[in-house]
């Protein structure tokens, strides 16, 4: 969708290094986001998308492997030829659906979401027809959608996931990230730790559900009550969305850890936005005035295959 | 779904006329039978359309055109890969949606029926990646949601469609005539009639909706108050579930026909299960006690390009 960060780069030199020609699409597409949801602000940041790819072009032509030989940029026309894009449920036009996977987790809260993206990118598959595909583990619902898009529709493509990039202290990085002023930025790291918290007890050998999370929790109340206790030109509030730990295939909640599939932990707050800023102060774009939801996760690797 | 008639086979040999390969695919597919349909007693006749096919791969090795070189009959496991196949609304499992064209004519009676079929279709086409694909003129409105969907999805493959097999009486071949006994399957000649009677109008020069499916009303009329004049051991009764005459591209009712794109005249009947029956009487399948719907369809072409 543009907006192109260290993440994106990261998945095109990933494809470059396992294929000698490297397809970027780039399509903001409106029918994953819902009627109220920030469509037209999304950061759209063409010129400085190109830039990037160019130079990393460079790179990767210095580097003796796979190139990118195009970028596919389509119109709303191409993509979505017959009625106009509709993002309302039921939404008129040609969809695919992939439930009850699409409803979980972000899907609660984005009900046309991944019916969005399931849809656009079976378009994008059938035209390109790429030998691999490759997302982000960052968004980690939607690559277990496509992953199971393509088995269920026998789509003759392989998935990859390359790892999620990370800011030095520890962010997930997202185009969503220009939003946060440095104020709302450092409170943002919360999500990280929270899951890092709950890793730890994984990787202590907790397996029950409550042992896991209970971890989570208390990082969680700790930063809430760190926020409370400081005046409002001070203060970056949140609101969790969802702490899960799922299944890694059908992303429905686990009890328990099973040791040979292992787990995902993930994790939505909402950065509110600010109440007060004093003069001078670094603000993000939009001057942090609107909400912005930030996701991430950590793969808790099976502990016996 | 096999149960093959003179219809089929019409597809068959269409598509080695315009193909060196014919891949047949036999699966009655779950998804698109309703939860109260008649999945469990549709025909499956496996031998007899071996012994069918069979006999036209001859005629074709004879007529030196293409040759049918695959039967695909796959499990359900391999076309429902994750979740067993699920025909309730909304329905757990990967689908593909065409609205609102799945919700008009037969998708009123049948929710999830073109659910189903776009489904089943997707997945075939991209396991069998073919060049051209055949489907009848009779199931109108599958040809249609198909080719929407080849569209709409930028799948790479050519829909082509074969004129609707009758019967010498004009009946539309169809694998449920095997459940018309004598008098049912004599009484069952109405809807092409009716049809038949629109199409005259319309080849009269009629253009305005009413004015071409007065016609059609008269004969149903006709036929009813015919059966009403007969005794229980004599009458077959139908009733009518719908007479469209729509778009051909998005199957919405028209007013009046556009003479540049012409319009589809089509219609679904149930013949009713025959309350008495005589001795030495021929029954279909089922002995004449299940409803049997029957549908029709004629294309008006454009009458000016």
């Amino acid at each position: 969708m543009g907006a192109l960060h260290e993440g994106h780069l990261s998945l095109a030199r990933l494809a470059a290094a396992e294929n000698s020609e490297v397809f970027v699409s780039i399509y903001v597409n409106p029918t994953q986001f819902g009627v109220h949801e920030d469509l037209d602000s999304y950061p759209v940041t063409w010129d400085r998308d190109m830039t990037m790819l160019n130079k990393l072009d460079d790179e990767l032509k210095a580097g003796g492997k796979g190139r990118i030989t195009t970028i596919f940029a389509p119109s709303t026309k191409i993509m979505y030829p017959t009625l106009p894009p509709d993002s309302t449920i039921p939404g008129a036009g040609s969809f695919v659906n992939i439930t009850p996977l699409a409803t979980l987790l972000e899907g609660k809260s984005r009900p046309v979401f991944f019916r969005g993206v399931a849809t656009v990118c079976m378009k994008l598959f059938n035209i390109v027809e790429p030998d691999r595909v490759y997302f982000g583990q960052k968004d980690v619902q939607q690559s277990v959608i496509i992953k199971r898009m393509v088995t269920d529709f026998h789509l003759n493509t392989e998935v990859r996931v390359g790892a999620t990039k990370r800011e030095e202290d520890g962010l997930a990085m997202s185009s969503r990230n220009v939003y946060l002023g440095e104020r709302r930025r450092k409170a943002g790291i919360v999500l990280s730790q929270v899951l890092r918290a709950a890793e730890a007890a994984y990787k202590m050998g907790k397996k029950d559900r409550d042992d896991i999370l209970m971890f989570a929790w208390y990082v969680i109340n700790d930063r809430i009550m760190e926020q409370d206790g400081l005046a409002e030109t001070e203060r970056a509030r949140f609101e969790i969305d969802y702490i899960s730990l799922a299944d890694p295939n059908t992303l429905e909640e686990v009890q328990t850890v099973n040791e040979s599939k292992g787990a995902v932990l993930s994790g939505a707050i909402k950065m509110l936005p600010l109440k007060a800023v004093v003069d001078g102060e670094k603000l993000g774009l939009g001057d942090d005035k609107v909400p912005v939801r930030l996701i991430d996760n950590i793969v808790l690797e099976p502990s016996r295959k």
